[in-house]
């Protein structure tokens, strides 16, 4: 239809968002509906109006849009389009509110307007990312979410200058893409923080040059890193979602010329609390939604990042598997196994 | 004595930290004490060791300073100068611990390193700006506290867009100045948000083009200001210290873009809450001390600033009185009249 992309998936990858969503605890449940967002695949068609676009192109589907034309994606600073930012009750196509899959006549709903967890996927234009022919799919296949979103909110968001010390909360998928953003950045100190010691290991792999295991620690862990570090560090980068960690990753960094960024999705009741002296002592608290990366055009250009070799991808890259055994993913993920399990639709 | 200058102080004014630490509410008192530090002079003479002043410099006395040697100083990012940073508790000089004032052989203490309601003063060199001496003193006095503080907030924190939109939460003189400075900066739009409406009709001097009573509303203030923005402002400025406001002034700025700066000194029990869906949706928050100006390098340049005319000061003298009658500047401040109070010392 108008406006659409229908895309063969190659390969597609399981986030936390797809759990969260699956389990539909505490949301409105929409059931059936196919899941999947992190993916690469190829054009198989386009639907009128689409001139960006065309049968064959190598494409990474996201779960948020850039209409190009919506204040935000005018602005040089926001990712935020107001068409089509991600929904997630949102079940159907934006076009004409009705769903492309269906099975014995009945609708089956879409996900975040990506549902790659399927041999095809329709999507709006605005939300598949047009890529270098040349690079790898089931190499790529993890840009197009959590990857990109701790690469870009230490590149983009937290921008640590060369030398500099950060603190990383949560070494997940997207902390341990946020350390490898403070490397390329050029952070000379990249410290881990997490609950999880046997994530430890893994992480220097990614930058990772220290640990903090809060538990550890008597201390409130805002005051070990201070210590660690003359009074606080140069940049923070919030990975897990708890609100707790929020407020560590605030107060940890050193007045004066401290930035914490926020990319960990808070509970719906979260209250973030601190001193507002804090703030005044010249610290700076933001918030990152996908990196800070615009969909269409920042995408391409982190792709040719890995095709430079200046982001190494394939080490985020755990585990794979036939879409036939895809529940192993889900296994892998609840046994926080991994990092990204690949999940190969064809083979 | 060592890295000390005395200053004879030609013009000074009232601010409220003033008042403040002379109520000696909640506070360590100290008395007897000489107040003032919003003051322009001549040096008189200089210690050993100082070697960027000589006697007949115009300065500037500073509440904090500048060493130039410790991280902060070196930092571009920050005025909080780990030697020289604003101290209220500290009543004497940093280098012997002792006061360069009596009375009948016993220490009258200083305050913040500057004691200008006096003839004369004694302060670390690293707390004295040195200014263009063409510069009216009677004028740019009211340059080393407030205004700066207020102007520093927009336009090198704040940094308003040309054609922006931006709120001043509290129409005080820290917070017209800021007002100022958004109009300096090319922002189109600037809303005063105060409680009290008396202050709307001089606040246009100061560049305000629109205003909000949040008494004349039963909706939160953010909500009124989105209402009127198109979802938001581009920056917000506070300047009341209000914890209430500080909490309104961040969360009526625009998501994908808005920034809200803290400029008023909070209560030392207040608490910042919010939801941190708030940050996540893009919006950054921080806080300022003195502007972000340090103090010796950049004072001279906001002197500058005026002297081109692109700074307007005489806006915010409203009244003028000899030092035998500073009571009147008290006066004037416990009612809220005016803005700035020009207290003369020689005549």
């Amino acid at each position: 239809a108008m406006e659409e992309v229908r895309v063969k998936i190659l390969f597609t990858s399981l986030c936390h968002t797809d759990v969260y969503f699956w389990e539909a605890k505490g949301q409105t449940p929409m059931f059936p509906r196919i899941f999947g967002h992190e993916a690469g695949g190829i054009v198989e068609s386009v639907g009128e109006g689409v001139t960006e676009l065309a049968p064959g192109d190598h494409v990474l589907p996201v779960f948020t849009g850039e209409c190009k034309e919506c204040p935000h994606c005018k602005s040089a600073e926001s990712n935020m389009c107001d068409l089509l930012r991600i929904n997630t009750d949102r079940g159907v196509m934006i076009g004409d509110g009705k769903s492309r899959f269906s099975i014995d006549g009945k609708p089956i709903y879409h996900f975040v307007g990506t549902s790659t967890f399927s041999e095809y996927t329709v999507m709006h234009v605005g939300c598949v990312a047009k890529i270098n022919p040349e690079a790898p799919l089931d190499k790529v296949c993890v840009l197009s979410c959590g990857i990109s979103t701790g690469l870009g909110a230490s590149i983009n968001v937290a921008k640590p200058p060369k030398g500099s010390t950060v603190a990383i909360f949560g070494l997940g998928a997207v902390g341990l893409a946020a350390a490898e953003g403070a490397r390329i950045a050029g952070a000379s100190r990249i410290i881990g923080v997490d609950l999880n010691a046997s994530r430890f290991e893994e992480a220097r792999k990614f930058g990772c040059t220290e640990f903090v295991n809060p538990k550890d620690h008597t201390k409130p862990v805002q005051q070990v890193l201070a210590e660690m570090t003359n009074g606080g560090v140069d940049r923070s980068v919030e990975c897990t979602g708890n609100v707790n960690a929020m407020i560590q990753a605030f107060e940890c960094v050193h007045d004066g010329w401290g930035v914490a960024v926020l990319v960990g999705v808070p509970h719906k009741d979260a209250e973030f609390k601190t001193h507002p002296m804090n703030f005044l002592n010249e610290r700076t608290l933001k918030g990152t939604f996908f990196g800070n990366f615009k969909p269409r055009t920042d995408l391409p250009n982190v792709v040719e990042m890995y095709m430079r070799k200046e982001l190494e991808v394939e080490k985020f890259i755990t585990h794979s598997v036939p879409f036939s055994e895809i529940n192993k993913a889900f296994d892998l993920m609840a046994k926080g196994e991994g990092i990204r399990c690949i999940i190969r639709m064809e083979n």
